[in-house]
This record gives structure tokens, sequence and C-alpha cells, in this order.
């Protein structure tokens, strides 16, 4: 079985994702700078949310180039994947309408933790389908920043029910997580380059 | 005439089909855990159409696999299959907002019907559109899962004119066909690999 | 310059525009059989879009079949096409709610005489940007099928503006152009064997 | 790693920003000449966003044309560049639903000039990330062009607050840009020609 029909799908699922998430932000009602200035925290979420998928899509493909060998597992872990990056634009929009109400900053965050846990799933499914494809369990190693995404999250889920501060925490959790995921997984990267010199 | 755009063309309508769904996921109008909460028949319905989709996606994966030659006949018999697939979210919406009504738990069935339908006659038309397709032929067999879901998609379109106890019957009926379809298609899987071996 | 992007590229923006047209199909508030009989125009005027679509990505397959060389005039012929196409899931809506409003009918069929122009463009820019694509010029030889269209497009637009019966004809037309196409363009498999063989 | 999956997912992004786009035409109430005749200014927009999100698709495909290696700061470079392209739908919209408003036409050519930006960026990015992508900084060259059209973007920004008459220049800058880049960008093509002889 090969990945090329696997990369071709997710592909297109992450496009659309990333794109249908700017239908939620609706034309205004008039067209004044008060109606664009009033849609900054929908404008915020997109931002974000784009970060996130993007960051998705970059690690995917990351992961991806290192795999040999898929098989009918792989297939339904990486659906298991997109499942939840698709929730993305429901979460982001509601994020964004209800201006960082405390519940939807919770769900924000739980959709988020879900997709870390449902990539580590993927890496882990992958690892098992082939032993060729031992180069990606060498690259994860001890995977520090995945830890800590996972920590962020769920200090993000939490800390909207503490009120007020709590929320704004859960929104600077979320910010980090995704500032510190911009940098490209050179763990990675550095494997592979060590693999084709040797 | 080369299977690749064929491929391509069908995982773009594929991608598409299962993001847009979400889209079905408006927006709550409010912020709390109940707002979430009354969606939850629209989640359920998502979810289950997701995987429905991810299955379709899954065996065509694996039904292009053998194909060796294609014609205008497998063009029509895929947008045909493409078409069935497309009116999901539709009826997905539909089944969410009614929360299962009768009638809608119908058309949900019948969709699913049609597109088992359009399945078949495509695998047939692509065995009938060379013989160097053979290995198709000989990996779907007696195809008792496809002959499992047919009878069930039937009782989950007449059993809804029961009254509420089909209805209840109708969904049980589609979830045990998504729950056996997601093992993927090892029949085809292991008919390549025998020929390879060979 | 290669072809392989010009046809990822519009293999996409058809795979989007055949499938957001299901979002024409609103989901309706009741949720009894009336309800969705009411949606009948919809759904007729969302069958057709689909089958013309369809046409036209099999159409464009098989024109670029024979492409070997492609400039800057194809990619904006090409866009061009797209162009028109991507009209189709606006006035098939609004021909759909209308319920095959004479206005609605003649626009419904002046978006597809355009595409159809569109297509003709498409076909002259890449015969005019390479000898080497003669293999195109041979096979559209006397365009038969084509000339009927363009006839049959400017009767479906004329004459709705005849009343009544000239609405039921303008619907026939579309319908009748859409049933010829159905049959792939074996002009152009048959010169692509012929030259295999020689 | 290679440039494949860049272009792909690329094509997926700008292939439904570009169709989506289609859904700011939304059905009118009535089905008569007025009704489509009201419409106009959407179109419009419709029209000019089409040839610009179509401009940067050849822009992009020419770019990637002449790149042998790519890295981690070229993805999200790209990404980026699809952010601001992503906002087009919106500003379309909302330029198209205010009939033309100066703040949205400030907006308009705001998302222009910083889809620019991100352009100039991805293209300095790419060039730095291997010296063997020399190719692209020889015909980029001077830009003549590309900066004619940043003080068309400043221009089409500022104008709108000078009234009226400030307005209709705004909207003349963003025409008279789409019109100057139609034509490809023939120094790239000119210099692959040269190499591919030498």
């Amino acid at each position: 079985m090969t990945k090329s029909r696997l990369e071709a799908f997710s592909d297109g699922v992450l496009a659309i994702i990333i794109t249908i998430m700017v239908l939620e932000l609706r034309t205004p009602q008039g067209h004044g700078w008060s109606e664009l200035i009033r849609l900054w925290p929908t404008l915020l979420a997109y931002v974000l949310s784009f970060i996130y998928v993007g960051i998705y899509w970059n690690n995917h493909h990351h992961l991806m180039l290192t795999v040999r060998r898929i098989n009918g597992a792989t297939l339904w872990a990486n659906l298991h994947l997109l499942f939840w990056l698709s929730l993305f634009p429901f979460v982001s929009g509601w994020v964004g309408e209800s201006r960082f109400a405390a519940v939807t900053m919770t769900c924000y965050a739980a959709v988020a933790l879900m997709a870390a846990v449902a990539y580590t799933i993927l890496a882990a499914v992958i690892v098992r389908a082939d032993t060729s494809n031992h180069l990606l369990a060498d690259a994860l190693g001890s995977d520090t920043k995945g830890k800590l995404s996972l920590v962020a999250y769920v200090v993000a889920i939490v800390s909207p029910f503490a009120g007020q501060i709590g929320t704004v925490l859960s929104g600077l959790m979320m910010i980090a997580v995704a500032l510190m995921w911009l940098i490209p997984d050179r763990r990675i990267e550095a494997v592979l380059e060590r693999e084709k010199r040797s």
C-alpha cells in the first residue's frame, strides 16, 4: 500500500479545514471601522486556529517523510486525527462569537488535546506497522515538546473554571503552545540528514 | 487512460464531503454547556457520517489499488458513487437538526443504500473494463460484508415507519454497519499480497 | 512548464465546485415527507449541475491527455473556464429556489454557454501553444456535439422569454445536452489509440 | 524535503479560496432581472478577487518551478502567504455587500498589500534556503512590476479616506494591478529557457 494517496487525502482535508475557517468571519452588517474592530475575537481565534492547523500539516508532512510502509490501521489512525482537526472551525468560530467565554475556551483546548492524542496514536501505529519505520521511533525519542503541550492543554481545559483570570491563562497557554511548535520538528529533519550521510 | 487523475479527483471530492459536514455544526447562540449538549444529535450524526465517508475513502483506495486500466464508463460509475456520497452532509445535517425524526432516518439509510449500490456498480464496471482487472474479481469473491450491509440498510430504511422503536433500530443498524466496515478490506490486501509473492 | 500542477489545481477547483453545490440543499425546517418533496426543484437542479460539472471534468481530463506543452496563455484560458464553472453553484441554487423562474433559467443556460465558449477557447489555445499538440487538433475535427450544444444553449437562453412553455423547452434543452455529453469523448480516445498503434 | 507536498497543499488551499468566494454570491430572494442587477458590486468584487487569486496561483506555480530545495522556513513563509490570501473571500464579500464603502475598499487593498509582502518574503526565504535556488534570484532581478504593485496598493489603501473620488481611484488602482499581472511572469520563463539551452 502506497502512502501517496494517504498524503493527498490528508492534504486535501487539511487544506479545506484551514480554509473554511474563514467562513466563520461573517460579513459584518455595517461597513465602518467599528464593525471590523468588533470582529477581533473571531479574527484572533482564526489566526490561532490557522497556526494550529498549519502546525499539524507541517508535523504530518515530517511524520510521513519517514514512513516506508502503511497498513489499514494507519489509515484509520490518520482519519481519527483528521476528525479532531475538523472540529477546529467549529470551536474556533464558537470562541470568537462568544468573545472567549469560559466554556468555549475549555472546548477549544479539549479539541486541541484530542488532536494531540490522535497524533501520538498515529505516530505509534506507524512505528508498529513496520520495523522499517524505525527512523521515526529514533526521531521521536523523548518527545519533550509533545509532553509540554499535553500539560499546557490540560491547564487550558481546566483553568477557565477558575473565573476571568483562568480564562486569560487558558488563552495564553494555547498561544504559548502554538509559538513553541512554530519551530519545525528539527529532530526528524536531523535524523533523516544523518541517515542520508551514513 | 491513467487512473491517477481519477484518484486525485475522488480524493478531492471525498476530502471536501468529509470536511464540509462540519459546517452543519452551527455555532450555538449561547455559550454554556447546555448549548453544547443540545447539539448531541448533530454531533452523533457527524461522527457517524465521518466514519461512513472514511469507510468509502478506504474502500475506494483499496478498490483502485487493483485497477490497471480504466475507461469512460469507469469515470461515470465513479461520479455516480461520488454523487450519492455528496448527499451525506445534507441527510446528516437533517437527521441531526430533526433529532432523529423518522423520515430523516429513512432518508439517511436510503442515501447509504444508494452509495453501496453505486459502489457495487463501480466495482463491476472496473472488472468488465479489462480482463487484467481480474485481481479485483478474485478479491471480491463472495462479498458477505457487502450483502449484510445491503440487508441492514433496507431494515434501516423501513423500520422508522414502525414508530419510536423502529427509529432506534434504524439507528442501531447504521451504527452496526459502520463498525463492521471499520475493519479494512483484508480480502483485497490478501490477494495483492499473494500476487506479489507468486 | 509541466501540466501536472494545472491538472491538480483544476481537479481541486472542479472537486470543490461539484461538492459545495450540495450546500444549496439547505436543511428543511420541518422533518416530514412534504418538506423533502418541496425540495425537488433544488434537487433536480443539483443533479443536472452535478452532471454538467462531471462532463466538464471528464472532457478536461480527455483534453489534457493529449497536451504535451502548456504556456502562460493556457493557464489563463484554463482559469477562465474554471471561472464560468464556478458560477454553477450560484445559478443552480437560484433556479432551484425560484422553482424554475424564467430569468433564472436564462441565467443558468447563459453560464452553461459561457463555459462552453471558454472550453472552446482553451482547446484552441492549447493547439496553438505547440505544434506537438496537433493530436488534439485532429481529434477535435468537426466538433458536431460542440456545435449542437451551442445551439441548444442559445435556445435555452432565449426561450424562457416566450412564457411557460418556453421555460419548459429551456429545461428540456439543458437536459438533452447533458444526456448527449454523458457519452465520453470517443473521438479523442480513438485518435490516441490510433497514435499508439502506429 | 520534497516540494511536491508543498505544491499540493498550496494548490488545495488556493483552489478552495478561489471557489468558496462564490458562496458570497448569495441566492437573491426574488427571481427577476432587478435582483440580479443589484448583485453587480458583489459580482464585480468576485471577478476581481478571482483574478487576484488566479495571479497568485500562477506566480506561485512559476516561483516553485525554480525551487530545488525547501526547508522548514519555506513551509511557514508559504503558510503566511496562504493566510493573507485566505482573507480574500472575506474582504471581497464585504466590499460587495457594502457596495464599495470606503472602509471596505481600504481593507481589501490592505489584504492585497499583505499578500504581496508575504509573497516577497516567500521568494526571499526560498533564495536563502539554498544557493542552488540562485535561478530564482536571477529571474526576480529588478522587480519593477512588484514595486509598482506595492505603490498602487498603498494608494488604494489611503485614497478612500479622501471621499468618493478617492474610493473610485482605489478601485481603479486594484483593477490596474490585476490587469498588469494578467501577463504571466515571462522573466522566470525566460531564465529557465536560457538555462535549458546552455
